[in-house]
């Protein structure tokens, strides 16, 4: 059967990324998109690289034009989606690419986020292990599903097999990310100008007060930590995607330099997504654009007592539109893999 | 007086840098510029950004052409220094930007480099706070100076202070880089084309293998500290310039905010050439090109129980050859700001 | 059926693109790797995006290893694919990515390129206008497929339905192109390290040396020129892929706007892959990188008498390799979009 | 004496630049900034580049506050001036780095700007060169100086000599023209956010629109043509600052090499500031970055019988801020090279 989707926030980075992907998926129509300020207007003057797309116009955001369709994606700024999500009820599939449904923990999506604590729904990262399997197994069947953050999944894929496994500590997790400003979206803000941008390195939320640590908390705590410690320090660097993040965390007392490697080997030995670099070698974000890809590779510092673990991710595909996408897959009973690809665009 | 210099290495970045301060030290006359394989040809052939040389031919580089001069720099690639110190030996200063000098540490040099280990001659980052003083004091008439790694002074910068005053623990530091390529001299390797970094983040020598690190723990042990450990990872962004370092260490048990504070604005305060950034805010690669300036943010994250010291600096000017000319002026006795800017060129 | 395939420069940016595209092609088996200083070595070290493709060895670019595949593609440097075309005589389809078989005319050949003239195959753009029909018509069936020069094909395509259709003067045509570094391949030439190219625009062969002025002048004289006369400059910009050509020429005595128009919307209305934006656009590269399309903008600017036409193509795909897959699907009989995507991979 | 000045638009691109070099003119006193929405916060806040002037707060720009002093330096959005300027008439040297004052035809102001037509002012390119002199002679003691649009005095550099010395044609001249987004300035729209300009190349003002056409065409038949018609076309590329204007003409019948070389070579022989490269080479923009330089280079492609002449130019130096220095000190009979570099910042 062919499903009938929805995407709202079309006019934006995460959106047109969903639609990119949708737009190759033999199994989807996509049959509306919407938007707030450029409603009224062809998509393809927002999205001028979905070619393919160019019959569509983009209509108001309302529960009316969304409700209706086998599957809709919530492509909206922080905060909002929770407005839609009560006239939704009916959609067989709602797939939120915001934070709203991320957090299980009211206090604190409460202090990092603020306002009424909206329902946790499953959570788009199906390769990360928990007490007993995979997040995969709770997204079979799943109705509604809160992508993840590009950040925080990025993280929580370089740690979660150690923390599992019991070789790192994650009471000091150290975790320094260069990430491209596409993570912050179409918003016009200064210190996303180009001018700007072009030719330096320009950290941001610096000392703990970036809203993805409490997701990266959760997906370790559900990776088995006790207690989750981590400085994140995300820096936005001159590129328009990715994100290569370095993290880094204590080698437990009596850990073996093959335990360690074990642990991640044996995670994502089977995923077709989550792929560990042979010994000396790590990633560069080049290779992943465009991909669903996350590539890992570790370095264990003996002299430091710190593994190292770096990880390449698009932060439009594998950190939130693939992510959905593959999530989606998962719930509908479709190949896991369909409409994604694991080669990156390179040079 | 007019001290008449001679420069080595003068077709590379390093060498190149040096001689755009030198351009405009009005107690300077660069008399000679030597090269290898580009010696015989123009200067401006392969450095067309310093119109105001362009009189200058590029002569071999033998210790006869070097020799007869009152400052001697080298800006060759680790390892081709030590062949021509001793033959100059009555130079009345030369001054080495590569890492020959550096280490005092025979097992460490051994360790990082190989080879025969060469005397350790003065440092210089005046800045870094030292047992009862600072570096400064050691350059005060030095006849032979050691300018420091880039990503090096940057990290010891960013923490000495903290070490000095005991509020940090330098047992658990983790550094993070986001380095501009030409960190890395103008060689023809794979990864250094525009086609790798153009779009892509690319981390090297990660797992405790960069030749900066026994460099730093050489600066913070100065600095007061028994035992240096660090996790250290530089990575390589698309930003021809600039270090962005983003370093932790765990707070001391006693330390109050104010005491973490007060350390760095303590050891910073009369620098014209470190400056700490007012509460709340981080600084950017962007704005130190082109100036001798580190500029210095703090973060203290009590959740993480790690403080953040965010660090900017041109790699070429205070990481290399900003830091030789302020060096060089402080061994002469001449002011230690002449011909170096604290204003970067921005946008 | 499926076809076996043979790529040559498979450790390049062209043959790593051809690899990409062939690897999401459902009638392709990619059997054979090849390259010559890497021989030996997986692919996967050279081209660490390809994850599919992570099973195949780099072996020799030998004849005997390249003979015995249903299709081989040659992406060597220019003048090495004459030494290889005799001895693949019985391999049913061979592609040319280099420039070795696109001149037919032997003199312009002699200028450009010097060395024997190779024999002339069918020059790989479907959709350029030829007196009476398209190349595509030389295509079908096609045995020897010479892929176009990545900027002469962007400039060709840009005027020759103003050519043929006589609305515009192909004897004092200017077209200045931004290109990115990949265009000129993965070779270790000063001049595309990234910091030269990173912050810097670099024009080269300005003056009428380009290679593929004899290219673009045997396309529109296909399309009906009688004298092509063309200044031509390209210029090095700092992203890794992408051709914007403007293009400009005097407009033609007695053409009205709407026929100016029409030229290019009859030549181009039914193509998947070059498509006329509306009135008033004008293309970016960023919205065909990873895509098989041309974008293409007219402006008609009567006070300076000329007509200009702005192009986007992706140099690597529609360029190069999605150039040689598009001419291999209509030589074989095959979907001529397959594997070839109309989006592009934005931001 | 040292001149006192205020400069509006303070927290802007060109003001930022224009303050920059003032900081480092020792017969300057910057005194007073002023800015509009930032008014009332720290000038450091807003450029964070300009350490030495962290003391100065941004100002209301009131014509009080701007009055009083030595020297009013307008950087204001286009059409912003002229309500200071008769505020301003006890002012002795006053500065427009907007467009308001640069054309003397009222015609073509009221076509390209619009509005009431502005008196022009001194126009601030000095090496210009004009029937029987340079514009440097109309500099001398001016009170009044309206500092060039960068794009237009980029091409009127490059090609007035040639006309003035009748080797080219001014009437079929077309200029593409790679320009980094500070050009735009620091204006929030969604075109010049980083995430749509890295990566990618972005032309604008397509078939004859761009502001700075009638500025060129007065400067050119300054230069003594009698018609002036240009093709003109600028491409925004990934680079922060910098202009590489490709700008060709059709050469005069009876022109020998010769010749042409000679109008470029006699124009700029003695100018600092304008510098032509030897035969067969070409700029970069990476050569003037940070500097007030523009670097030509000539090509005569007889095959196209059109002259080349590749210009390089910082936008906001010799573009902008450098040029309204260099004017302001021949107003005020300073060395005319004061505080202004030949030298680039590169890589």
């Amino acid at each position: 059967m062919t499903y009938s989707v929805a995407v709202s926030g079309a006019s934006g980075y995460a959106g047109g990324e969903i639609l990119r992907l949708l737009a190759g998926h033999p199994d989807i129509d996509i049959r509306t998109v919407t938007a707030h300020s450029t409603a009224g207007q062809p998509l393809i003057e927002h999205q001028p690289h979905l070619r393919s797309l160019s019959h569509l116009m983009l209509q108001e955001t309302t529960p009316e034009i969304l409700a209706g369709h086998d599957i809709v994606v919530l492509a909206l700024p922080h905060g909002q989606s929770a407005q839609y999500t009560d006239a939704l009820g009916e959609v067989p599939v709602v797939i939120d690419a915001g934070a709203d449904h991320r957090l299980r923990d009211a206090l604190a999506w409460e202090k990092f986020y603020g306002g009424p604590h909206p329902e946790p729904w499953a959570y788009g990262v199906p390769e990360l292990p928990t007490r007993g399997g995979k997040i995969r197994d709770t997204l079979a069947g799943a109705t509604r599903i809160a992508a993840p953050g590009c950040n925080a999944s990025t993280v929580s894929l370089s740690l979660a097999p150690g923390v599992a496994a019991g070789v790192i500590d994650p009471s000091d997790i150290v975790s320094v990310l260069a990430v491209g400003p596409s993570g912050a979206g179409k918003s016009l803000k200064p210190h996303l100008l180009a001018s700007e941008v072009l030719g330096s390195a320009n950290p941001y939320a610096v000392g703990g007060t970036h809203r993805h640590i409490p997701e990266i908390r959760q997906a370790l705590q559900d990776a088995g930590a006790a207690e989750v410690r981590i400085s994140f320090t995300p820096v936005i660097v001159p590129m328009a995607r990715g994100i290569l993040a370095t993290s880094t965390a204590p080698i437990s007392a009596d850990a073996t330099d093959a335990d360690i490697r074990a642990a991640w080997e044996q995670a994502y030995a089977d995923e077709p997504f989550v792929q560990l670099l042979p010994e000396g070698h790590v990633p560069r974000t080049a290779d992943v654009i465009g991909a669903n890809t996350a590539l890992l590779g570790l370095a264990i510092d003996r002299a430091a007592g710190r593994m190292v673990v770096v990880a390449a991710v698009d932060n439009l595909v594998k950190g939130t539109a693939g992510a959905a996408v593959q999530s989606m897959n998962i719930a509908l009973g479709l190949p896991e893999t369909r409409a994604l690809s694991t080669n990156g665009v390179a040079p």
